[in-house]
Order: structure tokens, then sequence, then C-alpha cells
């Protein structure tokens, strides 16, 4: 009886069929299990995946990708909540992507994900959906630009991907993006110091943030070096000059020129042709870093590197076999 | 004449024997150029060096391999400068390596690397080196992880490997040491904030710099609270609870103790078993890592991938072949 009552349950199986009318209706419940499925490993649902992706691909590439770093403390949950909020009132449908580096190796970031946004997150216009927490971060980002075409094809027209900005998954998340915002914080004095200068050299819309009250002048101060520091960065007739706001995610002042100039930025790289290049090379890339990914796994899974894996891993734990004798072994196994 | 001057004035090329000689002679000059050779993508290079690495592995194993990270500002140089010229005093030889994903990046970071620890650097038992900074953080690792080898072979008995507390950079070295000390700042209430679980998680000695002046009082009460983070995150009767220290890299005011942890640290390790556990398990997943690298390499330079590339290439750019789809036509013209 017991079996019987948990079988009845049971949420039913959606075929590839429901997943792609659900997902195209922009169901928000099959929409969030069909990002769920992205994230499986089993490998029927990995099939599943594919075939629901390929099949909406065609309706995908209508939204304006967003991506959104800044460190740990910048306010970056307040600043995405008031600013979605905003958008979804002025007519937007807006997602919400995460990717963190800190609970893919935990599988919890220290701040947590739950409590973030509740007001956006209950919005019928807006869709948030935390950083899948398990996997490389390579992995997450695979799985990051799968839900990112989902979105597309439910038909929200801006996705918003936000990182911490430590680590490659700042450079993950640019690479997804049609433009890459930096929320920066003012300091007393050390502005430069941290923040790496690869950062700064992809950033295309730059925010101080928390730019209130006492700290409102502080604020624009800060925003002046960094001014200056993008004029070091870029020539100065560079086709896009990043500009450097300041802005408050706290009281919303200056969210509104922070979109203006997002807006600005994809309508130069479109006028300019830009953003088709730019997501051509993303494309690209993508199909490296899936044929990298499905490559590990295929010598993995292969019958004579499985065979000559235990006396190899053997050697190597004793010391007797070099690990780069090692590695040539089972190379020679799996290539034959 | 000039073209005769000119290679006159080349370097001598050195012989497999020439660098293991130097190598293990602990000659500095030799040693610079092996660490270059490891460097080098050149085909010939490559060979040579992985003939150099075969020869010297049985003089490898024999250091205490550190690593040491903070974020950018914590003060790790001015810090390992003070406590290298301590170890080098107490007849320690001590090498410094460094992994900095910023310059893996863009070729530099923004503080550079020249015009640190001059004092340690000109130490004649001291060897300072700075990050490979060119190629994947996974390519940089493989190259350090070589150096480490190179430095035991040449004597040193301690190896410090430096990084900048971001992204995955401190988890490959964490995973290439033996005992993972961690930097620390006191800051305003927010100690906390900003510093990822799985680092706190791995470190196995943490300190909070800057312990000196007005500031000493504020970094005692940030190490209790660090302190209580520890017995949060690990059960009371753990076999090693990381202790929590204050320093000061500018008046070298706890390096002793801070010594003392990492040594205690080890002998606890060496002592239990765990050492040599550790030290196996990191030479099966550098196996891995090196498995993973050439298994693209190889891809790449495949004739068979090399003739379907363009085509596959056009379509994805052209938006007419997802990039899942080129992924499976690419790896089964691969794999055959």
């Amino acid at each position: 009886m017991v079996l019987t009552v948990e079988v009845s349950q049971r949420r039913p199986q959606l075929s590839l069929q429901d997943y792609v009318d659900g997902v195209v209706a922009g169901d928000r419940a099959v929409l969030g299990r069909a990002v769920t499925l992205l994230e499986s490993r089993a490998p029927r649902h990995r099939l599943l995946a594919a075939e629901l992706l390929t099949a909406l691909m065609p309706r995908t590439g209508g939204a304006l990708r967003v991506g959104l770093t800044g460190t740990p403390g910048v306010g970056k949950s307040t600043l995405i909540e008031r600013l979605g909020l905003k958008l979804v009132g002025a007519g937007h449908r807006l997602a919400v992507l995460a990717i963190d580096p800190s609970s893919t190796r935990t599988g919890g970031s220290i701040l947590g994900d739950k409590t973030r946004m509740t007001r956006l997150s209950n919005h019928p216009n807006a869709f948030v959906r935390p950083s899948p927490s398990a996997g490389t971060l390579g992995g997450v980002a695979a799985r990051t630009r799968e839900a990112l075409l989902l979105m597309e094809a439910a038909g929200f027209d801006v996705v918003l991907i936000e990182t911490v900005g430590v680590g490659q998954s700042e450079t993950v998340v640019a690479d997804m993006t049609d433009s890459f915002v930096v929320l920066l914080l003012s300091g007393a004095g050390d502005e430069l110091q941290g923040i790496k200068r690869g950062l700064l050299e992809r950033a295309e819309v730059l925010a101080v943030n928390k730019a209130d009250g006492a700290n409102a002048e502080l604020a624009e101060r800060a925003a002046r070096r960094y001014r200056s520091a993008m004029h070091t960065l870029h020539p100065h007739d560079a086709p896009w000059m990043p500009p450097v706001l300041t802005c408050s995610g706290q009281t919303g002042a200056g969210l509104g020129d922070l979109w203006s100039a997002v807006e600005r930025h994809r309508g130069w790289q479109r006028d300019a042709g830009v953003l088709q290049r730019r997501r051509q090379e993303q494309a690209l890339r993508w199909m490296w870093d899936l044929v990298d990914d499905r490559l590990r796994e295929a010598l993995r899974e292969h019958p004579r590197v499985a065979a000559s894996l235990p006396s190899l891993e053997r050697g190597v734990r004793e010391g007797t076999l070099p690990p780069t004798a090692a590695a040539d072994a089972l190379l020679r196994s799996f290539l034959g």
C-alpha cells in the first residue's frame, strides 16, 4: 500500500513534446523542471535534454543577454532585485541565472541563494534560478548556457546571468552574454587594489554601487578613478568606451542610467555588426567546450581504459610509475 | 660579421645530462633555464622536459610543500619575504613559486611580480620564480607542479607555492601541497563576508595578517571569529583542527608561530600516515590532468578533425548547426 501511494504521488514524467510545449508557453513549472532536466546526469535525461535543446534551437537568440559580476558584498542581489522589478514593471520578461564557483565545490555558498530576491522571484514575469550546485565550473557553465537558451525559447526578453567576481567564473559569464556589467565598491583609496586588470578589460559597463547616504561622495570619487583607468586601458578613439556610473541597489538611484547604458551598448553592437560576430564566437567556444567534456567522458568510459586503469593507478600510488608515464599509457589504451 | 657575433653570444644549448647535472648541483642558472624549458611549448623542448623530469623523479619528494593563499592586498609578498629570510637564516633552502590566475589571462597582474621580494630573491639559498604568464590555469598548474619537482631535485627542502585567493587557483595550489595556509585580514565586522566556505574548509593553518600597531587588537578579534568558524566547520574531535593565528609580515610578529604550526601540521600528517595518502591522491589527480590535456591536443591535431573542422565551424557561425551537433560530429571524426 505504501508503495502504491508513493508511486501515485510522484510527478508524472513529461514527454519531449510536453517539455517543448510547456517551455514555449512559458509554463513556469515545466520551465523549472526543464532546467532540472538539463542539470541531471542520468543518461536518459541527458538524451532527452539534448533533444529538447535541438527542438527549441530555432526559438532562441531573442533575448538581451546581460552578465553581471562583482565581489561578494558588492550588493548584487539587492541591485538585481530592484533593477529586475523595474524591468518587469516596464513590461520586460526577465530571467535571472547564476554561476557561483563556491557552490560548485561545496554544494552551497556561504550566503546562500534561498532567501535572495524574494519579491522578484514571486513576480509572474520573472524567473530566478540559483546556480547549479555541483560539478566543475565548465560543467556548470555548459548547463547555464543551455538554461539561457531555454529562457529565450520561453519568451524572456532579458536574461541576466550573475556571478561573484572571483576566478574564472566572470570569464565564463562574459563568454555567454552580450553585455558584461561589473559592479564595484568605493574603498579607502584602494579601488584598483584587488581588481584584476583582466576584469576591467572585459567590463563593458561599470557601476560603483552603494552610492547612497554618506557614501555617495566616495562613490563619485571612485567612479572618477575608474573612468581614468578605463581611459588608460582603452585607446581614446575606441569604438566603445565603457561608461562608469554610480548607483544604489538600496535606493534605486542610478539604476535607470545603468540600464540605459546596457541598452546603448547593445544598440551600438548591433549597429556595428559586433553582436552577431560575438555570438558566433561564443557558439564556437561552446562547441569546443562540449567536445572537450565529451572526450573526457569517452576516455573514462572506454573498456580498454577501464581494464588498464587499476594497475596504472597502483603504480602511481606506490610511486613506481611517474604520473607522466601513466598518462601516456592511458592515452595509448584509449586511442589504440 | 654581425651574424657571427650574434650567434657566438647565444647561450649554448644544454643537453639532458647538462640539465640533470646542473639541477642536481643546485646551479641557479641551470635551474632557471630548466624552469623555462618546462614552460616552453616547442615540441622538442617538451620532449626534453619530459626526459628531464623522468630522470629527476627519484630525487623528488623531499621538500615540505607549502601552499599559501590570500586575496590581493593581504600582504603575501611582504610576509613571504620576511618569513623566507627567517627560514634561509635558519639553514633552510627555500624555493618560492607562484600561480597568478590574472597573469594567465592578461600576461601580467596589476601589481606585477618583478619588484617583489628582492632581498629574498638575491639570497643564495632562495630561489623565487614568478607565475608562468600564459596558458590556462590547468596548464600553469601542470608546469608549476613540474617546477616543484625540479626544486626538490635541486635540494630545496621547503617549496612555497603562493596564489591570490581567487577562483580555482587556490584549489589548484592546495592540490599540490602538503599544508595549505590561508592569510586573512581583519575587517569591519565582515570577516566572513567574501570568504568562500570552500576556502575555509581546505585551510589547514590560518593567519590574520597585518596584526601590528593599531590593527593588532582588531586582528585578534578577527582571529577569534575565525576560530569559532573553524569549530563550526570541523567536528570537535577532528584529527587536525586548523589553528588560527595572528601575524605581521611587516614587523615579523607571529611568523615563528606560523611556521611552527606548518611544521606541526606536517608532523601530524606524517605520523598519522595522512601525508603519504595525500601525495598519492595528488599524483593520481596529476595523471588525470595530463591525460585530459593531451587528449585535447590529440583531437585538435588529428587530420580528420582538421579536415571536417572548417565546414562545421562555418555551420555553427552561421547558426545553421547547433554547437551540440557540431561537437558530436567532431568527436566522431576523431574517434572514427
